[in-house]
């Protein structure tokens, strides 16, 4: 029994990957940059989105994917932006695979985009399995969740391009160590350039902008 | 492929809800209460976890299980306080399956014990699809993590007995609006306890304890 659900695992996965190429690929064809964002419920993901729209729509076409178990809360609040956005419902899926994602890049206007946000389903664990064809992976811990979590939750932290602290306007009322985060990740992935940032006050958004801004010019 | 996945799934939960069965039968033997504790990752687990311990220690014999991905820093909290602790590291699943709690139970001295609490992987979905043989289900949410997670997440939100919502010590630095949550909750599961606690200050943990020691004397 074990050894089917392994190959069966290795299928699914295998097949993920190849439509995570072309994703990668259409996405390319039209010089858009594609950025995962992963993070657990509730640490920001859809504020930091909202802020950056705020703040980059006169200098880039955005257009964002939303992905939950259920509703629609985010993609109405992206959409009053004026900002496409395709809401994703997993139906109990714990993430977003390449497949959903070539679904909604067909229902976006390519040629008229520039960045697409992909906001994954929140949960630090299943995602960081399925590639989505993404050229970026952004990864949102928000200080309430605590300094320990790259210990328990090793491989998302690995994949990580970025790492976005969240919330860091409210550091004084928790017990998070800034040293030790930065320990943890640096044993796990050192490459990952770690921003702290309030996605609420706009603190530290502005080595967040630049870094987006870096990325997007080098895709063109 | 589809089909052949669905039938897959369908086997693996129909074993996995004959080996909880099993489970809550070994814990009843022993009149143990067992509780599995759901949340999203660092809303306060172990923290509850801690305080109960405690409070409690002179009235019920208690034992905990504690799954994470990776590392025992959850169960060497436990171990200090002379409680017994088995950790159970899933190796990269995204929740606790019956036949470890299985294994996990072989590994206690359960005509010792009254009472053994479940600390399942930090995640709000998988784990609500995989019975463990609990007898009572306690989810907990915090309050950074926003009112509207039962909109989103609404399958182990229907699940819970009790729901805690943690960390009110916060509640003046977040836009958590508790009327919006409560209907939320009311309109998935209106037989559901909810609480708010804070299991940093204390707050509110009365109520939980009276709860729990109702639980506790109904399985004597």
């Amino acid at each position: 029994m074990s050894v089917r659900i392994l190959t069966i695992k290795e299928d699914i996965l295998g097949a993920n990957e190849e439509k995570a190429k072309m994703n990668r690929e259409l996405a390319d064809q039209h010089h858009i940059l594609m950025i995962n964002i992963t993070s657990s419920p509730g640490a920001g993901k859809t504020s930091l989105i909202m802020q950056t729209i705020a703040r980059l729509k006169n200098k880039a076409r955005m257009a964002v994917i939303e992905g939950d178990i259920a509703s629609s809360i985010d993609a109405d609040k992206v959409s009053k932006e004026g900002i496409p956005a395709i809401q994703i419902n997993t139906a109990g899926a714990c993430h977003l695979d390449a497949n959903m994602i070539r679904k909604a890049l067909d229902n976006l206007d390519l040629g008229q985009t520039d960045l697409v946000f992909i906001e994954n389903v929140g949960n630090l664990i299943c995602p960081a399995e399925f590639a989505l064809g993404a050229h970026k992976h952004v990864l949102l811990l928000s200080v309430p969740e605590g300094d320990d979590k790259p210990r328990k939750y090793p491989l998302m932290f690995t994949q990580a391009d970025v790492i976005l602290i969240n919330k860091i306007d409210v550091l004084p009322y928790f017990d998070f160590d800034m040293g030790a985060f930065s320990e943890s990740v640096g044993g796990l992935n050192p490459a990952a350039k770690v921003l702290p940032i309030s996605a609420k006050t706009g603190e530290g958004l502005e080595q967040w902008f630049s870094w987006l801004e870096g990325a997007l010019d080098r895709r063109k």
